[in-house]
């Protein structure tokens, strides 16, 4: 059983910085102040170290040092973790290990339908490599242009078009990981199809770094669809978007790629906040949907049979306006509705977030339920549901009230969020759909998480990392 | 380390006749046998009896009898392996547990696009549920008469529909599993997106019962689809079966779900054995191909758009011939012709099988130095390599020559698969793409895994069976 780790030495220091070279670590308060906060401001920790190792090779070599003087590693990646899953903690006795300069596109092979990457690449940069080869690599996220594939493989990454694609573990096909003691476990297969033994890179998805560093993984690409419809569409509850969401697969199928529930509240704030945005309706709407379908042929009629459904729908009352993106400008301006929530809450000011999942018929339920609920804690906090509900998530998130102060928004998080969370639960759904538990959640996992699986868990995180050292107070309460 | 399972004796069968109840249990050799040997008559082995639960708590009990006593069990589904997963060993010292009173589809929702279902559910049944409800699952395999979904998971089965939907542990929501010490793990959620802590049912997908029983799932469903396009095409070599995927994928995209290579010996072997089955050219080829591409709407011109790229590979010279079915009951009939090829070898008689692997371009060379390096072990064998071509995978078969007995060509099977199993190292390929290990390739698992990665198997498997007594002799080489 691990006792955690140990303080920082400066002869351990002087030996991270002899292995890793010129170049290949920060040690200057200005050059650290980056890697020790979270996206979101919640943490701010210290440490005396970020290394920035260029092989697989230095990764390991810094790891076996680690282990051999139970010093604790933060494993860095884009640094967009929404629960402080990559920021060390207050001690100074951990390192920060950023796999910045490891951002290579290793090789991309069209014909197989696979590129092997490394962990530092930023996803917008793969998006762009699958491009330059005619092919699609479809995981899409707001923060697309600064997190990196090693997080969003850690984190195992959801997004816009999980609906048709799934999560980023759905994409991977084979991990190179640097275990907890400083070996190499080499699966960068390219195989569609591998039934020897256990699947261990299954085992670091989603591990948050607790388990191993990623260092390199081989994706899926995908053909890049060629015909689109996106259509923009006024309801009058998230009931008629849960309805209209079985109507579309029922006649569109495995097309429809995404469908997002925007509220009011949303859309106000995005107007309000982002440059050139504006309410592409005549008048106003209590929930939007943003719906699209996308195929594989440029010639396709989409639009026309996207069009016809949503018409129908119309007519019977249950949507309340529709509008057909008919140019890629028109299609852009949508998506920059919904992609833009995040960025203007954040300007707005402070906000409870939460991120829920349910089985999706479930949801209209839940959103009156845990509107009341957070009602009651900080009355006249605006509640932004929004998100993913083709795949049952929602981002449940809360404005603070006017004349509220910040800090007295932020008093109030535990008890709000322990009131969505046993909503959840009676739910049957996660407290945690698709951004993890970091160090936020921890409290959370002890407390939601059956306590077999939950044992089990700590079972596998002592197998493999016995001294405690990967990403320590992350995921797991370590005894 | 584990020292194995001891022998069972008469009082813990009585206590597991007694926990079982009537009709819980077999222990008449006569209706042992069924369970004693495995589909491809490769293993016989002994067993005092064959437990028949009808519950998890059941099996939880069985589980945590046999824990306390060190008794092996051997997990067995439809007895459907080509690996002998599912076979008790000669010692006599392991019972069976046959999941097939527990088949009962516990919930279905086509809202949620979900369906929770116990282990024993054959995969007709499953697939015919979800019909019933207009949902496709889509799972498909030549055994799906008789496999079980908790042999699916636990082989992480392929089959024909791969190319588009993935494997078993891709349609995999939620799993509840009996952990070798007879504790419960209850994680059937039907949630598309859950990031709370480790993804704890990868574990038990392909593991073949060595960590656990799996007892039930909660699987994905899909919109059915209701535009098909079916093609048999005649081509002049596998490199030409490459590049027609490619070109496939350029214009239909993922719409193209099934894409099958045969060579002329098994379109041979199916017609001399299987009734009614004919040969739809007019002339013989020497490969062929069996299309399929499908889509979510009835009104799609996906034959004709199918049709034209065959026409153009036609014109040029790329393509020898092409057949495009042109009602449902010519559909069935190109289907029958490729998921009649296993059996109609089986009726041959004696045969060698390669389960390999590669990345999709390297198959034509493949398959070049795969009949040139069996021709120099068992000259004269007919090569049967066949299969699922747009997932790389392929079954490199090898029939018996004229004039060979069984005998002879059985006891060269180690040195033919080790000569098939050294191409694959080189192809950077997987010696079992979907058949698993089983018993049959725990030798090839030792000898081909990566040494980092089969520590690591064997420390899971220490971790969670230290008693050894989950499925023995499968899988690993336990010291």
């Amino acid at each position: 059983m691990s006792t955690g780790p140990t303080p920082l030495d400066s002869q351990t220091l002087e030996q991270l910085r002899k292995l890793l070279g010129p170049g290949g670590y920060l040690d200057e308060p200005a050059d650290l102040e980056p890697f020790l906060t979270d996206h979101r401001k919640l943490y701010h920790g210290v440490s005396p170290l970020v290394a920035l190792p260029a092989t697989t090779t230095q990764v390991a070599a810094v790891v076996e040092l680690c282990a051999a003087r139970s010093v604790g590693i933060v494993p860095h990646g884009g640094n967009t973790s929404y629960c402080g899953g990559a920021t060390p903690r207050e001690s100074g006795a951990e390192i920060v290990l950023s796999l910045r300069r490891m951002k290579h596109i290793r090789e991309i092979d069209p014909l197989n339908n696979s590129v092997t990457v490394e962990a530092g690449c930023v996803l917008a940069d793969l998006q762009r490599a699958a491009e330059s080869v005619d092919r699609l690599f479809p995981m899409s996220l707001g923060s697309e242009g600064s997190c990196t594939i090693g997080g969003n493989l850690s984190t195992n990454a959801g997004g816009t078009a999980v609906l048709r694609y799934g999560m980023m573990r759905d994409l991977a096909l084979g991990l190179e990981v640097v275990l907890p003691d400083g070996r190499v476990l080499d699966q960068l297969q390219a195989l569609r199809k591998d039934n020897t033994g256990y699947d261990l890179k299954q085992l670091f998805i989603g591990a948050e770094g607790t388990l191993g560093i990623i260092t390199a993984a081989c994706l899926k690409l995908f053909p890049r669809p060629r015909g689109y419809a996106t259509a923009l569409i006024a309801i009058p509850s998230p009931q008629a978007a849960v309805d209209l969401l079985a109507t579309l697969r029922g006649t569109l199928g495995d097309s429809v790629t995404t469908f997002e529930l925007m509220p009011r509240s949303a859309l106000q704030l995005v107007c309000r906040h982002i440059e050139g945005a504006t309410d592409p309706f005549d008048e106003p709407y209590d929930w939007y949907v943003l719906a699209e379908a996308s195929l594989p042929q440029p010639d396709s009629d989409l639009a026309e049979r996207l069009q016809s459904v949503l018409a129908a729908g119309m007519e019977h009352g249950a949507l309340l306006d529709v509008l057909i993106a008919t140019s890629l400008a028109q299609r852009e301006a949508f998506w920059k509705l919904r992609e833009s929530i995040p960025e203007s809450q954040t300007r707005e000011g402070a906000s409870l977030k939460h991120d829920i999942s349910v089985p999706t018929q479930d949801l209209p339920a839940f959103i009156v339920e845990g509107a009341r609920a957070l009602e009651k804690i900080i009355p006249g906090g605006q509640l932004v549901a929004y998100g993913h509900l083709g795949d049952g998530n929602l981002h449940f998130n809360l404005g603070c009230p006017e004349g509220m102060d910040a800090t007295t928004l932020l008093g109030r998080a535990t008890e709000a969020r322990r009131a969505i969370h046993e909503l959840v639960a009676a739910h049957h759904g996660s407290f945690s759909a698709e951004h993890g538990i970091g160090r936020q959640k921890v409290a959370e996992l002890e407390r939601y998480e059956d306590p077999v699986a939950l044992a089990l868990m700590h079972q596998l995180k002592d197998l493999l990392d016995p001294a405690g050292i990967m990403n320590p107070g992350k995921v797991l309460a370590r005894k």
